[in-house]
């Protein structure tokens, strides 16, 4: 009866669920409580679960402050326990898809969390599927998992897909401000789920079905990965020619219609653009479909980091140094700015590149404090000492950086985001990339 | 001096000659001759020039009122004799660029337009290069043919690259509303061309080499050629994942940020999208730089027609009917909506496999009286009788069209426009491609 659900979404007595608490599923849980749910949350990391119940933040972009205060006034819990969910009224899954080793889906996250929903499954519950994934995933994967014969969808429970679009770190729009593609398994699903995104004051976009949700969710991350993977390419095609891209974007941009400005890059980083575009990719391999331009703009993506190191090794030989042995320091290394996320972060590559061809480098990122994969702790920055590095590369251009500074002490600097570009004063030591 | 034509810009007495009197060239003529100049246009086609001798526009969508006004006042004279622009104290070059059968740059007309410059090339005058080309040509290609020991750019003559940004049939930006990318060889060159453009009520940016400019046009139509092909691609990944595209694409289109739509279509037509990008390939072959997203992209769109054509062949097969002698009606000719431009229009390669299949095929198009390339004439459009017809294409989608009468009295469309997207009705003969 999606009667009892309805009520209880009006008068905010429902409770929400959340299972996967990374950056969207914060976004969420905040959210639902400023809308007044109560809420649970879920997440198989003990680590992460326990900060919350210690009131820490585990992104330095996200205070929590609101989360905290409705923890205190119990009304909030979080455990890498799943019984957290036991009395969820509603279910919202938002763990991350990614990618296994052969760039195919890992659905590993994915399923656990499709589990965890069916061991807590209840009648009138309302499932949302939020992760971005391969189109066909609620209707094929998670449907067939929890209905029954006598447990029907759209009349015992209910099923619903709504992507998540984000954009961390983004200020200009919150939370509410993006409208939302909602689609359900019935139309019973596809209300209740509108409804619920309504009360958080969302703009909906209602689709006739979740594949269809999940497709233009792929879409919008396609779309962005090829532009990146273009406009690099064209950064390397205008370097051989002589040209600078940032001043041909600059003026490119200048066209008030037909035109949208991407940003050259050491690659693009992050939990959406390099991944989910490879759940399209997947499963058009299956129905037999193209997939050259998507393919292609991996490809390219995955190779900018290497392009990033040559042009550093291209510097330093110029001042006759080998990349062994030479001191290099890399800053920046979360995959975008002001952002603590280093997932698919560039800066990792350029990092392991430097490492395996000798260099003694280290790294500065005032929201890194460790980089596990590679081994590396956080080097404070001194931007006094800065000329006893051979190379200083702008891998990530937070705003917190001092470029004036940087400019003025490092002896070589190779810059991935043209952080120096307004600069006034020498730029001969500045190697673009 | 750039004083002396700095004045005769100021109280407008300068005199300005447009070689290339297509839609850009007229578009130019008009700007001009609104701000107050006398005006000479030169083309080699004589049938165009008599026509608007005789006060006849030869494109549907420009009536060129003002021109054929400025025309009786003798302040406007056009002919097909490089002769007329014997008195221009500035020289702006508009002729189209164009490809040739290996798909690299056909630079004829561009070293043909330079010609008519250096012959009538005479102190004080400022050449502005209009069109779309490969980065370099004002420099290397333009620069040598006019500069000589005697004749200095920047002293004696002014050389410019302003690349023209133009949206044929979009009404909602008028020429002054679209900001101008300048560029020139000197900072006077620079000066004086930016001051032109300023006063026809343009914006500008100013770039610091024509290079640049040259480069910037280029990168925005790469960037449409990149999106189109790519939309086009997952068009046809969607449909074999049984996903309507035209869904997916409105439902994406609701993030209001880093997203931008593009259509799917049967082809990138026009003189821009479908060439320019292969003047900055060619440049960068010779460079060695990478130019693998722009390959694919044309050889995506190359392909589109031939996809339309597989999606008639299909729906007449499931009638029972072969291609050979089936009798098809193709609706739009010219590569956009209302308006009557050919040029690399998708639906013609749609005709010639038709024709060479053995079908046949007619067309309408209220803009087109005849298609020369394929040998044929319009068929005046009888809503009634479009039953006669095996299959009706959709290839261009005029707003005159009424949709509801070809949805009602066909037998089979081929829609690749998703013209009949929004109408009530049965849709089992409609076939989207």
């Amino acid at each position: 009866m999606e009667e009892i659900l309805k009520k209880k979404i009006e008068d905010r007595t429902a409770i929400v669920g959340v299972i996967g608490v990374g950056y969207i599923g914060l976004s969420l849980l905040e959210a639902y409580g400023n809308a007044g749910f109560q809420l649970r949350g879920f997440d198989v990391s003990q680590e992460r679960m326990e900060l919350l119940n210690r009131r820490k933040s585990y992104l330095n972009f996200m205070p929590l402050t609101s989360l905290f205060k409705l923890m205190d006034e119990g009304r909030f819990k979080a455990s890498s326990n799943p019984d957290v969910l036991d009395d969820a009224d509603i279910l919202v899954i938002s763990v991350p898809t990614t990618l296994d080793e052969y760039h195919n889906p890992d659905l590993t996250n994915l399923r656990a969390a499709f589990k965890t929903v069916r061991s807590h499954l209840k009648k009138d519950q309302l499932v949302i599927l939020q992760s971005s994934t391969y189109p066909g995933t609620t209707e094929e994967e998670l449907l067939p998992l929890l209905a029954s014969e006598n447990f029907k969808v759209g009349e015992d429970f209910f099923l619903a897909h709504v992507p998540e679009i984000a954009d961390p770190g983004n200020e200009k729009f919150s939370f509410s401000q993006i409208p939302r593609i909602v689609s359900g398994i019935t139309p019973r699903c596809l209300e209740l789920a509108a409804m619920l995104y309504e009360s958080l004051g969302c703009e909906t976009f209602k689709v006739s079905s979740p594949k269809v949700a999940e497709a233009a969710k792929l879409l919008q991350n396609g779309y962005r990965l090829v532009n990146i993977s273009f406009i690099n390419e064209m950064k390397v095609m205008l370097e051989k020619m002589g040209i600078d891209v940032w001043e041909v974007i600059e003026a490119a941009d200048s066209k008030p219609f037909g035109f949208q400005r991407f940003n050259p890059s050491p690659g693009a980083g992050g939990d959406c653009i390099p991944i989910a575009p490879f759940y399209m990719v997947w499963k058009a391999r299956a129905t037999k479909g193209p997939t050259t331009l998507l393919d292609l703009s991996g490809h390219i993506n995955d190779k900018m980091p290497l392009y990033t190191f040559n042009k550093i090794a291209e510097g330093l030989n110029e001042k006759g140094l080998p990349v062994k042995g030479s001191k290099v320091l890399v800053l920046g290394v979360s995959y975008k700015r002001n952002v603590n996320d280093t997932r698919e972060s560039p800066a990792i590559d350029i990092l392991r590149f430097l490492k395996e061809h000798g260099a003694e480098v280290e790294y500065n990122d005032p929201y890194v404090e460790q980089l596990k994969r590679v081994d590396m702790k956080n080097t404070p920055l001194d931007y006094d000492k800065l000329d006893k590095y051979d190379a200083v590369v702008i891998a990530t251009d937070h705003d917190s950086y001092q470029w004036e500074k940087v400019l003025k002490n490092s002896s070589l600097i190779i810059d991935c985001r043209n952080a120096l570009g307004e600069l006034e004063g020498t730029k001969s030591k500045v190697i673009k990339a």
